[in-house]
């Protein structure tokens, strides 16, 4: 991705002499900061914490965080365990892991096979662009909710790879970006990186997403996907089951990108996804600010699932698919 | 209303001496403090900055603020232009400072009339709380937007005023409440207000709202209104129309609460509702604290509107209608 006014180019996670370089997604856009983690239990923090957010880069993460704790000679089983409790939602953790784990049985290097990975998650996204970028006509008006960008995934995005592509095409677009309550990710890190790329846009706050799709003025939309089921249902941030019923009410298209490693084929349906209710306090302060008293009762589920009859389809790096196509993707 | 822990009871709006009385919701709920408008300037700047809002709240304040200005012998002609250009949506504003041309032109004594006004919309603000009581069961769990409680409306509330019937009725409820970004005011006021009646319920991000839907955790919602055409759509703080969707694809009832004030016979649909786009800095600060850069586009409109097909039901001082029904409260 480009970064500053030099346009810079910068991926999001990055492992170099035995540590794991992460951009600090808690401080942007008012700082850049790399934040290192130099050992499994940093990287277990910094996924928690969400140093690093994005179920694609949470993935590329933890397989560094394998490929470290073999360097540093740790117990690999306790390492995968303590880094797969960090956060529940996201597939890509859990298929790194365990990925990580096989290949170890197998006697390899890990620091070869995590850089093989995010190579391969990074040229994913890319093909993501390609294929989404033939579906945005000149003059597109797009919905995004949340951040699946570069940060999200390393390089590229999900959702925002057909953007950037389309963009880097001459396509003419404006992106309305939902500012994604509690945390903002959109208003802090999708606006940061469209800045970045000089694509045009505005944050609206979540509620008013639906009222462009009413006067008709939004043409499709594209969201990233933290876990999607075998009949299709996809798990994401909270409020995308929202703007997907939405956006099937106004005959907006909605799109789901995603690398293959957010399938996840074990599961049947999206009910079985667990989804993470985090702390209270998100609600309660932004960006550090207190808005509500700690006395006031808040619920935070982090992500929701929208079921598949709401979603046009899903862009894979394989092509874009209807999402009861995704079994296909298993052979 | 009741307020702080001696339960003091107070109303949101109130004209003694001469000077309009408002509680100051700008400040709700960390500071308690009442703004005393002295003339009609004054008034304009309450309406316009909200320290007043909601619409049956605005259209008393601006009945009072007529009375003043005809007690200070003012061009009246030019004090009811200057009160309807403070904000276009909430139709109770027209509504009144119409109604106060017209007492004048009679000769009455509008300090008169407006008290008389004020007592009607608490009045019927109460036969709202009465007929809405009916429509919950014990034990339900409510969802509401906004704030569209005693502090939107003098006393009691619309949307809020069946909560609280039902809760002195002794019924137990639980309120889910939107924050309503991006002036909060549901993590604020609403909070505030139920709090006060020691009505058990938590704060959400709007994004969740949907999510609870999806699980059956929300049997019924209740909003308020800001203006109702003929047709029976329904203009109201933003996001009210994304919640409706959702409430009417996962069978959730959803009601609308209003005074007769707030039907606006004139227009024909929705369509015609004038939307009021507000500052940028709403979005880009919260609660005086900023988090997006000033350079960042953003957009926000204050109201939207819900289509009438999304509409259980409209609960009037009247009876509770339904939407294709409000040409008949005309009459």
């Amino acid at each position: 991705m480009r970064i500053g006014r030099k346009a810079k180019e910068m991926r999001a996670v990055w492992f170099e002499k035995g540590i794991i370089h992460l951009i600090d997604q808690r401080l942007l856009p008012s700082r850049m900061k790399i934040f290192k983690a130099r050992d499994y239990r940093d990287v277990a923090f910094a996924i928690k914490d969400m140093v690093v957010r994005g179920a694609p880069a949470i993935g590329v993460t933890a397989a560094y965080g394998m490929a470290q704790a073999q360097q540093q000679k740790r117990d690999m089983e306790l390492v995968s365990k303590v880094l797969k409790a960090t956060r529940p939602t996201a597939y890509d953790l859990f298929f790194t892991v365990d990925h990580m784990l096989k290949e170890k049985k197998q006697g390899n290097d890990l620091s070869k096979v995590a850089e093989d990975y995010c190579e391969r998650i990074v040229d994913e996204c890319r093909r993501i662009g390609d294929l989404g970028e033939h579906i945005i006509r000149g003059g597109a008006r797009i919905l995004t909710h949340c951040n699946a960008g570069a940060l999200a995934t390393v390089d590229h995005g999900t959702a925002l790879a057909p953007i950037r592509a389309a963009h880097r095409n001459g396509k003419k677009l404006f992106v309305l970006v939902d500012e994604t309550r509690p945390r903002l990710q959109g208003a802090k890190l999708t606006s940061w990186e469209l800045r970045n790329e000089g694509i045009e846009h505005a944050v609206i706050a979540d509620n008013a997403a639906g009222f462009y799709m009413e006067r008709g003025e939004i043409d499709i939309a594209f969201v990233g996907a933290d876990r999607i089921a075998s009949n299709g249902d996809v798990a994401n941030k909270i409020g995308t089951y929202e703007k997907a019923v939405l956006a099937h009410e106004n005959d907006v298209p909605f799109y789901i990108c995603a690398p293959l490693s957010t399938f996840d084929f074990n599961l049947q349906s999206g009910k079985d996804i667990p989804i993470e209710e985090r702390a209270g306090d998100e609600v309660r302060l932004v960006g550090g600010h207190r808005i509500m008293d700690r006395r006031i009762k808040v619920k935070n589920p982090a992500f929701d699932v929208t079921p598949a009859r709401y979603v046009t389809g899903i862009i894979t790096p394989e092509g874009t698919i209807r999402p009861d196509e995704v079994r296909s993707l298993r052979d």
